[in-house]
């Protein structure tokens, strides 16, 4: 028997990205998208949300790195951190890493996605069993709204702006997150494609423009999603995300990256000037 | 009648890459290779080599900015200029735009990519029209062993190393593309994928390690070759791409980039830890 199975993720009408099926290990149909969870030849085991690759084991690594080590190399003493989404656990794995951080609470909407990962991507998952980590299966927007912890950093890895993850990128949410932040907080957000996605970066930014004093834009590159150059927002009450970065914190936290490191700290805000016209105004870059 | 056309370029037997094809508007087969010149839906126009996409018109500005103005702005004062490869015209066409180049040989072995080029995507292949731009249809490994000329700054804008463009890989090419550079001489690169090509960059990087005091690696986002993330090498007898170079030059130089500044200049020689773990000894970065 022949087989040649393949998953497409398509971007609007005019672009696929197709990746070998080894084994199809889960698909299920949760109360908010479709989950999916594939042996892939060439990448690992990847989760899909709605169609949409969320995470592979070959490449998770730059993802996780870049919205967790740059806010939390950037604030001084990061002790409370809240993660809204964020359901493989790869984010909560590196923010825990962190020997200041003695607590990350997680609001995870779909409980079907923390299943599924712990079951068959414990690359990422396993952390979700750490005792730094108090996972809560709820609504990240009724979280923020109605809480009232504070945290000094909060990292918003949603999917895209439709299905479960719309209201992230609304500003009613972003208000909820300055009042939940200490005063020298900081807010990092998963923030679309710069090639792609443009108009959703810019959408994002003029909320989070309206609501804190600093805005800017980073990128990273990202194996398996459209486009590749992918990026993320941070907003601040107070710090300047490499004014205020010292790379020596680096080395001396003693912790090993395989993406991340000081110089990519500061290279990833630099972005290309096409970018730099489209978002001109909405960040400090 | 309905069609639904789509290209696909194929990563070894586990990713595909497909763009909507809106209309065909040349197929031809040389002595070298297939030439293919696709109007895209989303894309623009796009040229394809032996099936490997090699420029559209929606993202060629990235490539050819970071091949050309990298090295163009590190030399104080690049006056002749070789391209080997490069049959698209769009490295050309940013190399001319610098002033203080008076002449830019270009020598491209296959006729077919030019004149597909000048036909279909006068966006790149215009400026081969140039006086400024001395183009010679013929194999490069031959003109940089015979020729008795000297250059400032040689660009290597290759295709991937199979088929045409695997001598241009080779020791014995860069030994020769050494002996015709300046005493202060630069050559930048095509250096492939850190992702899914680090193999072929080890190999590239060992043979300039070879020949050249001082290699680098530097990195840009190519929205539409497979991981997005891709590479030049820069390989010196004497300036550093970064110490030796001055941000003010750019300004100076009056020109406009869509995707080329200053901090993306040095932005881009940050390279992730996993790109410098498996680099190691074979770049200065």
């Amino acid at each position: 028997m022949h087989s040649d199975l393949w998953v497409e993720e398509k971007f609007e009408d005019f672009l696929g990205l197709r990746f070998k099926v080894e084994k199809v290990l889960f698909s299920g149909k949760s109360e908010f998208q479709t989950v999916d969870v594939i042996e892939t030849k060439g990448h690992g085991k990847m989760l899909l949300n709605d169609g949409l690759v969320m995470v592979t084991e070959r490449d998770e690594f730059a993802y996780h790195d870049m919205i967790a080590h740059v806010p939390l190399f950037v604030h001084p003493h990061p002790k409370k951190v809240l993660i809204i989404g964020g359901g493989d656990g790869g984010t909560a794995r590196e923010v825990i890493r962190h020997a200041s951080v003695n607590e990350c609470t997680m609001v995870e909407i779909d409980a079907m996605v923390v299943d599924a990962c712990k079951k068959y991507i414990p690359q990422t998952a396993q952390a979700l069993e750490n005792k730094k980590v108090n996972l809560i299966i709820g609504d990240g927007v009724k979280f923020v709204k109605e809480t009232t912890e504070k945290f000094d950093v909060i990292i918003v890895d949603s999917t895209d702006p439709i299905g479960p993850a719309q209201p992230l990128f609304g500003e009613a949410f972003y208000q909820d997150v300055y009042n939940c932040l200490t005063d020298d907080g900081i807010v990092v957000s998963q923030g679309e494609s710069s090639w792609y996605a443009i108009d959703i970066q810019k959408s994002l930014l003029s909320v989070l423009k309206g609501v804190f004093p600093q805005c800017y834009l980073y990128s990273f590159s990202n194996l398996t999603y459209p486009g590749g150059l992918w990026s993320f927002t941070f907003a601040s009450k107070k710090y300047h995300p490499i004014n205020d970065f010292n790379p020596k914190t680096v080395q001396e936290s003693q912790l090993a990256f395989d993406y991340y490191n000081e110089k990519i700290h500061q290279g990833a805000f630099s972005l290309p000037n096409f970018v730099l016209k489209a978002l001109q105004g909405l960040i400090d870059n």
